[in-house]
């Protein structure tokens, strides 16, 4: 049966492709020589081009944002909750861009791509990729679309990160920065997690060094545990003991390896669906991305200094119960851009959700990011 | 060269084994035909057997609590900051008895032990304890050494719930209880920590189901990411940044997937050595004990009426940064404790190191210990 799609929704989306045959310099110092990137838009750009949104997407999101892919189609894009007609990002008044990074497994080019120096799947060779790097191939879909100036970049978690190196490295090219749920580097424990996911994917005999796909196989256990770790990290202790506290799946305690707990087989099955459709190379990269964001290092740790580039106006916002990147790790963006004497807009929204709340249409916070954007439109052009 | 040992400390110590042969039922209804108990003592028992004292070890812990086994030993007892003489458990005045528990893998009969039933090792087979088993399993050795009320059962973590279930199960046996750093049951995030590490244990192509003796091989790779995620979560975030913060290993980021953090190799490290130490079935009985723990679940989830069994005296102690059994987990057992007109002292100690820190010699926590065992003898025997 087709699905109704809700007068809210951007309703049926298609991936573009955009192919760039002029090589991109990479911050490891190597290059990708051609590459495409893939993405999708809702809402339409306006006459003078001045009302385009650029969304960037976090450790395991794509550029499927928002609306279906087909009327078979059961659940929308990842950010569905707050891209819509009417919604916090509102497709009625802004042209939406989301876009998949270079290194994903969704249509950009990555480890899965074939490397055009060999003919076979970049694989473990495909470059590591640093923040910068994403958001130059970004400024360069920019470019192609025509688009000289982002209302506004806009990002949860890896995604702010992105949303705040555009503010750095194209101070002219965006009116606002929203930075949602991120944090101005990664501290010890965030790195100590992403360390774990990372051992769980290469010590699995499926790996095969990242040359999996040549053997059929991929390294599934490793991915299951990798997601299974960073679920736990998306959620609050809060919201784990309210969705499943100590339930048992079968009223009682087995005395075996089974799954006892409700928590266990939920963990399990997240985990799975996920090494069904992700790629473990991308994953690695992705925690590696992750891990090596710190803008301010190029300003021996100064923040306030590194953000004295930018132009734009920014919105910083945490959850109080998000503890991969908690409040705290908002307020030192925050305080950094008073200190550089930016416009800054800050509020810790109260949300069970932990980290995971980003995604969720949360009445204030919603309200938050729609006034943030409407107030960009409410002046000139910078 | 032979290690000098210190003043305040217990000195060379020798492992003892008791063998019991009367058969242990265990709670998940099957049972121990037989079984042996490794254990240390230190001090002297007194003629009243009145100063005796039983330290309950945590996940992966074991008899082995203080002193050197050699003088060639470079490491002492895991419990060594806080046991000897002149220490908090002041081996001058009381007499320590410290045991591995069953299905541990240091001594005590666990998976690695011959099952008599069949002449080969338990294995997989081997029961699952809870944690009232091992209370029912010390309380046997107590008989054996001809003690019949200890002065105080002690215990951090999975210890401090052994101390617990001590008060509720042989309300007669103990005058003082001491929970440290413990909680009342875990939380569904502690669960599905738990479940992480047990899962990478057993996709391990090396854990065949559990039989890995027989393939004279061990599931490393496995436990060394069940130590490397339990690791993270015994440290506090600031005490990781402390220690690690953001240091590179080589001064640079070499974008690849070597360990470009210290943090990263450090958790490896200890991994590693972990794996090369500890039995991965002793790990995963260990931490099913823990996410059974639930005293109050036989009374309706009232932990109130659970402890209403207690008449021993409690000290419960929790550590500022502790995560893992934040101090509000203690004060649940505190509120009980109170609600059931028991006498117990709560302190949170104020320290740095998160969960691990009831392995510190923090000067206010040892002063605590050791109040709390000096005011136990001075009433008389109640």
């Amino acid at each position: 049966m087709p699905i109704e799609i809700p007068a809210d929704n951007v309703g049926l989306v298609s991936p573009q492709i955009a192919q760039f045959d002029e090589a991109l310099p990479l911050r490891s110092g190597r290059s990708l020589a051609e590459y495409q990137l893939v993405y999708e838009t809702y809402g339409t750009l306006n006459a003078g081009r001045s009302n385009a949104i650029l969304i960037c997407h976090a450790l395991s999101g794509n550029h499927h944002a928002a609306g279906y892919l087909s009327m078979e189609d059961r659940k929308p894009g990842w950010w569905d909750a707050c891209i819509g007609p009417g919604k916090a990002i509102d497709t009625n008044k802004y042209f939406v861009v989301s876009i998949n990074n270079l290194g994903g497994c969704h249509g950009s080019t990555g480890p899965t791509s074939l490397d055009p120096a060999t003919g076979r799947r970049y694989g473990p060779d495909f470059p590591i990729m640093a923040v910068r790097d994403w958001v130059k191939s970004q400024a360069r879909l920019a470019d192609r679309l025509g688009i000289e100036q982002w209302l506004a970049v806009v990002g949860g978690s890896l995604g702010g990160m992105q949303a705040l190196r555009w503010s750095i490295d194209y101070p002219e090219r965006l009116r606002g920065c929203a930075v949602i749920a991120a944090a101005p580097k990664l501290s010890a424990q965030n790195i100590a997690f992403n360390e774990v996911a990372r051992q769980a994917i290469v010590s699995d005999p499926d790996f095969h060094e990242g040359h999996y796909y040549e053997h059929n196989t991929k390294p599934r256990r490793g991915l299951m545990l990798a997601r299974m770790l960073g679920h736990i990290t998306y959620l609050s202790d809060g919201s784990m003991r309210e969705k499943f506290g100590r339930d048992l799946r079968t009223g009682k305690l087995n005395f075996n390896f089974d799954a006892d707990f409700e928590v266990e087989s939920y963990l399990r099955y997240q985990g799975e669906n996920f090494s069904d459709h992700f790629d473990a190379n991308t994953y690695l990269l992705m925690t590696k991305a992750l891990d090596y964001f710190d803008p301010a290092r190029d300003f021996d740790g100064d923040l306030a200094a590194c953000l004295a580039q930018a132009r734009c106006r920014f919105l910083v916002s945490s959850f109080s119960t998000d503890w991969r990147f908690a409040p705290e790790r908002s307020e030192e963006i925050v305080k950094a851009l008073m200190r550089a004497r930016k416009a800054v807009s800050y509020l810790e929204i109260d949300a069970p959700q932990g980290h995971d709340a980003f995604l969720f249409p949360i009445d204030e916070y919603v309200r938050l990011i729609g006034g943030f954007l409407a107030s960009l439109t409410a002046g000139g052009k910078h």
